[in-house]
């Protein structure tokens, strides 16, 4: 199945990439709650995370944490919270957002608006970060 | 360091218990946003998540995963929503929401006000759904 995240991973669609490693993808979302707010997928898509086989989950929240650290350096924060809903895009994906407040994690708020030399910024400084 | 959480795993503080296994521990949130929100934690006290290690992440990960397929059964929904905001108790805790929108998994929410009753039925419903 295609879906709007499969053609990101493709190029299809484009994206402010962070990381890819063979099975999984990083990028900001252009929706963000927080600047630094990045999608953690598989590259295969999956609807449902909780279907993911184990290795393919293990490895995906493996490669959310790294981008976790990377994100909670080039955005100092208290913590990086984590979050899955999947009720909108049936394409597993992980939000990583850098938490000031527990309120930063509500997906009601309203979202930033930012310029592309924005976005384009922030995917950069996490990108630098990563180890 | 000894916290709420490790005090509740210790059996010091009393909780509605889902499973445990030997480095991890599920128990329903008394704060639900509802029926069938359960936190899952390590033992081990750590305060934020992506500060566990590798292999540690994954186990309790794959721990909630497991519990998640038990919630979805006990109370059916379209997806189990999982959130990390870690911004309160200092001992890292996967949130594990049944949702059938996204203002399920919204943190400012007023919470459930249920019964001890409710909370063993609850508990009881989900335990009997793991695999």
């Amino acid at each position: 199945m295609e879906t709007l995240f499969s053609k990101i991973v493709k190029g299809d669609i484009p994206c402010y990439k962070i990381a890819e490693n063979e099975s999984c993808f990083a990028f900001l979302d252009i929706a963000p709650l927080a600047k630094g707010h990045v999608l953690v997928i598989p590259k295969q898509p999956v609807d449902y995370i909780f279907d993911m086989e184990d290795n393919d989950f293990s490895e995906l929240m493996l490669f959310a944490k790294k981008i976790a650290a990377a994100i909670k350096k080039a955005f100092p924060c208290p913590k990086v919270g984590m979050a899955v809903i999947g009720l909108d895009v049936p394409h597993a994906h992980v939000h990583l957002v850098p938490l000031q407040q527990v309120k930063d994690l509500d997906f009601s708020r309203e979202r930033l608006q930012l310029s592309p030399a924005d976005f384009a910024e922030i995917a950069k400084s996490i990108a630098q970060n990563l180890v």
